[in-house]
């Protein structure tokens, strides 16, 4: 079998389902890590990294890589994805005045949240989407998330798994050096990829978190999201597919809603061809919504793009995905 | 002004009010870290702990402390505070059977969570608990946490601060060697705390984060919550306060709903005494409800107990607390 | 075909498949209102019933038959099932306080809710139980109610359709005239019915809602929920499943959380059988935990149990229930 | 004292305070039903006016008047309001496949709902604006509604009330005839209800229910909501209180966000000035986003503009507003 090309320019922009067909069998990892597997990729992080990883902390400083969880996020309601609602079931106005039945001049302030899991920073669990009624690994989809959730690859199974060395690459600031921003519909190309970490000189290997930043969040906290909520913006190509495989990355996250580049590459309708390449085929853990200016920053400043990245979702039991706070240790 | 005991027996169990107010005169930190401090005793975390922490990694390996989010925990919506719910908006059965109308194969499932922010595994945040209507720092608990939410300490602002050495302190395994569970209503008291400290080896000090495992945990998962939520279980005794205030630690957290001992040491009614002492008036961020099982029984093993903690808060805006997953590597 | 047995006594205790199914058989309305009904038995209710029903307001007096919404409810998390959350987002306390930025003295309190819409009086609509995959009319249930509602027999269709004449039937006061309670575990039968019925004088017939008084709640109201949530409980017999056909009644509700008599009349395990074959196969529409407390003592009072009820579900776009807050007008 | 005059012209547009605080207290009601009211003005509806309004049922037809609850409604975030999300924790999809553990073939689905009690539909209670840190009736704000909810003037009190005569004034179709629709920022004067009534030839009088059509849902519904949530709409001058004070009508609901006329009708900032005086003042009980456009086109058939309206809120222990589904019947 020949490899899908990893030029843009020879996709037949017509015929998206043979594009994504060749890639998802190309870089199927079924049966990769076992039968009974919850992880995919992230089996590529191991002791050895981890501790290779913890090395990468010489400051002793901390950067989050996690948006804001309230309502001025992106989300506008499509298939009733809403900003977070953060609420409160006692505040400190009622303790003050003294009216919360505590004895001792004691008060509290409680809160509650509704929210999409994928409203903000986020993890996409293995069960978020789907090929043809297959999920990772080759089960299938109705066996795997019912109303119940995730049966089989809930993110709780992830919990204890997603420390490692994480990787930026400034792909924005590398090809835009003067504004730091990819413009919307910029399909970013392997060749991009390598060429940023040339330019870094951090190099990306087996078991690392690699984070994208293409400068789209740079733009929107400027200029607002308006009604975002997965419009035009840059991110991967379809054809980084094979380089997705091939560096045996545990993860990837970028700073855009979508991960991938949108609109798509395809002049018919499809809808985030390369997930249904990479989550179910390839079982990729991939983040979204993710902040990565802020490290961009230091790692400029510091002339390094790696650190400790610990990025554990929450134990929601059965879960498809997870907000996170990400935070690089550097 | 001689420091209050640190002997329970010396508690005037009829006279909460004199009791709580002596530690929470003797022991506040209004100040300490100026006027405009959002973080208390979190500034104790400094990088040369971080870089001393992250020197712990030696083995590679990450150790969940989290507790599930699911239905099976211990809220039976005492004052609103439920079990997480966990909704679906897309499955995979759904996208199996191939209606959600996307083009060429693909599915997805997504997911919604209703849930108090306090309701399994958190980090209390400062402004979550007050003393006669003031909060951290001496503000006024009612400029502090309105209906909006903490306007002034809230949890976004420890998103990058919360990661640094953790040392656990299994009090439950050193005082009942045979079973490893404290019987509930047992008051943990400081000298408890520092033989447990001796008998370990690893030491505690400034900017350390705490973790005490009570045993309940172990005893609950076996037996069930029943209708707990928040009934009796051991933990800190009030008389602790002189000590977590003198160690200078950066945090602290049980396996416990409520962190110090339930019923509490007084023979009149009194509500988390020890809460209207530490958060308020010292600043000590507090997490609840973690689960330190798996790292009880992999330090005892290691006959370690110290790692490097990432136990970063979601940047829910104006939180006074987050569901979390803290990690120990080691 | 012979008609099912009405007398409990003749239930093959050991067999629900075949009980279950030989009713379902029996008293199935597909078709009977044509392929596109998505009504049930409200077709039942035509206008001459109404006008007859609003002859029956006499007094001008409404009484309301639902119970609370709040935490003090049944729900105890079964299949994540909770009782509501109701939750400010804007207090009074904050507005007397001045806090809240509007101009020229105006304050505001603003709220909000989280719940399942079955957790206190509500319908079920007719998507809410399915036989062998059947959903109401013939319907395959994968096809009616998906994850994004259901597609086309949601509530809303019933939005200006459940108005009519009401008629309570005390079966609790008259098999028990001293407490005025049904031991849980009885199972009301069509002969208790009609027995009540001649007792109290108000006919029932077709395209009337037929509410029937167990006094479980007078019970709960007075011993508390307890971890209740589908507990043993009076209700419906399933051999009254004919009784509800050929009055051709256009709609049921009892006050208790299932309806139907639980335990059930199985020594097997069997799970709401009568709503397997009432729901989707006579398409009835079935209310439960309703109050009927205050309208039994005023229906007692007056001598008459009719009365013109008022019963609209919320028009939420493809519930499968609502909560409601019915009124009987007499 | 003079009455404040009803004409918009003599609005002094400076001073909203001003003409604020002359109509507050030109129509205040406080003490009206005694110091224990929780009512307010639903007290004009009385036995006599329930009877009379179940003789108007002469075609045994109901209409609904309510809006859909879904996320296509005009909620898009401001203050944490946003549209309803409508969850399913059970579908048909997994239980026509069979996956929920229920035996003999049974299946179910149930939902789930967040929303904001205002989102579509709604009453807002009496708890729901201040004036000057008072509520209705006089009291203080800060304890009437805390963090727990409406303590004293919940909407629960209302769940047995809130049935009458309702009167529809097609106040857009009287002014427009052509189009149906006043155009947004058009305030509704007392002129022009009653000459709309005239022309109706259906009376208002003390206990009725009235009804405002501006016409804008028409609108909404053909050209979307976009981004409104609260933009300009027609709706009742402030001129109108003396008018809503006089008639002594129950309750008022229009088809609108915000009930009267938006902008309003000040050159400074001023925030739903009528609300500030009707609801802490008046004791008027209001309802927002109804759909009056099916019950025009009935009443405008019928040659008849009065019905009888049943709108119970839902019983939500300490709710200041309600969703509701009203419906005429006639």
């Amino acid at each position: 079998m020949s490899h899908p090309s990893e030029n843009p320019a020879d996709l037949d922009r017509q015929n998206p389902k043979a594009e994504i067909a060749a890639r998802a069998e190309a870089y199927r990892n079924w049966g990769r890590w076992g039968d009974d597997d919850r992880l995919g990729t992230l089996n590529f992080i191991d002791a050895a990294k981890r501790v290779e990883a913890a090395g990468l902390v010489r400051e002793g400083r901390v950067v989050s890589l996690s948006q804001s969880f309230d309502t001025n996020g992106p989300q506008k309601g499509w298939r009733r994805r809403t900003n977070p609602v953060h609420l409160m079931t006692d505040t400190g106005t009622d303790a003050e005045r003294g009216n919360q039945g505590f004895p001792h001049g004691i008060g509290g302030a409680d809160d509650y949240i509704s929210m999409p899991l994928q409203c903000s920073t986020q993890w996409d669990g293995l069960g978020h989407i789907f090929d043809h009624g297959n999920a990772w690994n080759g089960r299938r989809a109705g066996e795997v998330v019912t109303s119940e959730g995730d049966q089989v690859t809930g993110i709780e199974h992830a919990a204890s798994v997603i420390v490692s060395r994480g990787v930026l690459l400034d792909v924005a600031r590398h090809l835009r050096p003067e504004t730091g921003e990819l413009e919307d519909g910029y399909a970013i190309t392997a060749a991009d990829l390598d060429a940023t970490i040339a330019a870094q000189g951090s190099p990306v290997g087996p078991g690392d978190i690699v984070l994208v930043r293409t400068g789209q969040l740079t733009r929107t906290r400027r200029d607002g999201w308006g009604d975002y909520a997965g419009g035009p913006a840059p991110g991967l190509s379809l054809t980084t597919a094979g380089w997705l495989h091939r560096t045996e990355i545990a993860a990837i996250a970028t700073d855009t809603w979508g991960f991938e580049v949108r609109p798509n590459e395809f002049d018919v309708p499809a809808f985030q061809p390369l997930h249904q390449i990479v989550i179910p085929n390839m079982g990729l853990t991939i983040g979204e919504l993710w902040d990565l200016d802020e490290i961009a920053a230091v790692c400029a400043e510091a002339g390094r793009y790696d650190f400790l990245l610990s990025a554990a979702p929450l134990r929601i039991t059965g879960a498809v995905g997870s907000p996170i706070n990400p935070v690089a240790i550097l």
